[in-house]
């Protein structure tokens, strides 16, 4: 495997205070991008197939081309996969951008599903609606449980808790962070990323390696706003509790209420709005 | 055309302060898929290509269709369009959703270009140095201009002119906004979404709509960070300086320094960084 490209990098700027100005140097995220590819040994061709390709911070790629094939629904198992590697046939100094997610001898894939866009399987055509229709054709599933997960104090303890684990943010001010906690609160996993897609495929490809999915008691916290694309994730993993310290928006809202999920925005140290399935949150310790 | 949908939709919400909790009323910003089609009359099948779908707020979806299209390479020039339209043939409600883009009698769309990932095209690999190389495949020239071209204090001005403009954030705090500034200050062109990339298709399509592509004298702000993608993006359409209210990514920076544009990030109402081309920049009215 090539040296790990970093997760910052070291630029010189020109610092501008009203009208001094002064020579500094300053980090900023590292974004590069990562082509995701899978290799098939079903006897069908092609036997390689490039997936992907998505501009991230370097940094826990094979957890990213991981999450990334599981939320999109072309992997549904750990079992189907035997390794995940950096391209062994690439020359050295282009290695660490090209991850190769090698399939189990008989795992089947469908070519004809890399090239079609998941919309067009919804009945209704393009609206949010259809949307929705495809995550359940992708194999969304309602969590089991919907009763009390967490109490209002684990809730409003969440931010800070990931805010102190963040070392990057805090270095460039330039990342999206994803973290997964249980329902007590301890975070189990945070992962980092200039697009908050890949910080959440990151943390549920962990997941996935470590085959501890469905992630069904577990919360998950975000620091930005909340997307439908962050939800159909979420959706895929079993997440029952999503919450954002931003904003969401309308499919978001309508994702987490047709999958009987918990919707949490705008989470503050003492506040927070409740945007579907507030049975899960415990008034109270 | 149908009904366009809302940008906003009230939603009820749970709302919690520590112990205490309330019902309300919320609003969300909008978010549904977009899809982009391009219809040709060039001779070649298929004549009607589905070229994207985007998760977008709806609103300025001409625009973005355009925009989109610009910005990829795909459209290079006003004249090669004829009308961008709602598709007529669908059935009412689901129109608003699906853009038709007609080109003009004879220009040639490559069915190609449409189905290859454009970072293919690079000599070098996946990597941030190919990505560049694809830009100037894809058509990206340097600005012409490299000389000042604002004063400081425009500069600091520009984030509270754009904040004031910006109805739909203040209702819900969830959209990312584009602006697009003359080198004075003033506000040419907002425009805001729920993906920070819609945003800024629809200021360039915009322009591009009205036959005022390359915007070499003009000043883009965008509300949150900077990414290879929205550099890209105004490179295509030649704008000389992006400014950002959070951070840069390392490609963001390598972009604007490859194209010789200016970049600056963490644009306060007191102080900004400069991360490529200060010259642009007048110290002192």
């Amino acid at each position: 495997m090539s040296e790990p490209l970093g997760r910052t990098v070291g630029v010189g700027i020109r610092r501008f205070h009203r009208a001094e100005t002064s020579e500094a140097q300053d980090l900023v995220a590292t974004e590069e991008p990562l082509e995701i590819r899978i290799v098939c040994q079903d006897g069908a061709e092609p036997a390689k197939l490039r997936v992907s390709v998505t501009m991230r911070t370097p940094g826990n790629d094979f957890e990213l081309a991981a999450g990334f094939l599981f939320t999109e629904g072309i992997l549904t198992s750990r079992d189907a996969l035997i390794v995940v590697e950096y391209d062994p046939d690439l020359p050295e100094e282009q290695r660490s951008n090209v991850v190769d997610v090698v399939l189990a001898p008989g795992v089947h894939v469908d070519r004809d599903l890399l090239q079609r866009n998941f919309y067009t399987t919804s009945s209704c055509g393009v609206c949010g609606k259809g949307s929705l229709e495809a995550l359940v054709v992708q194999g969304c599933r309602p969590p089991a449980s919907r009763g009390p997960l967490v109490d209002v104090e684990v809730l409003l303890g969440l931010p800070s808790t990931m805010r102190a684990a963040q070392r990057v943010f805090e270095e460039t001010g330039g990342l999206h962070a994803a973290g997964l906690f249980d329902a007590e609160g301890h975070l189990l996993v945070l992962r980092e990323d200039v697009g908050r897609h890949n910080a959440l495929d990151k943390v549920i490809g962990q997941r996935f390696l470590a085959g501890e999915l469905p992630l069904t008691d577990r919360l998950l916290l975000v620091s930005g706003r909340t997307s439908f694309e962050l939800l159909q994730k979420a959706a895929m993993a079993g997440i029952p509790l999503v919450a954002g310290v931003g904003a969401p928006s309308s499919l978001a809202v309508d994702t987490a209420r047709a999958f009987g999920m918990t919707l949490v925005g705008f989470l503050r140290s003492d506040s927070f709005n409740v945007y579907a399935g507030p049975g899960r949150i415990k008034a109270g310790a």
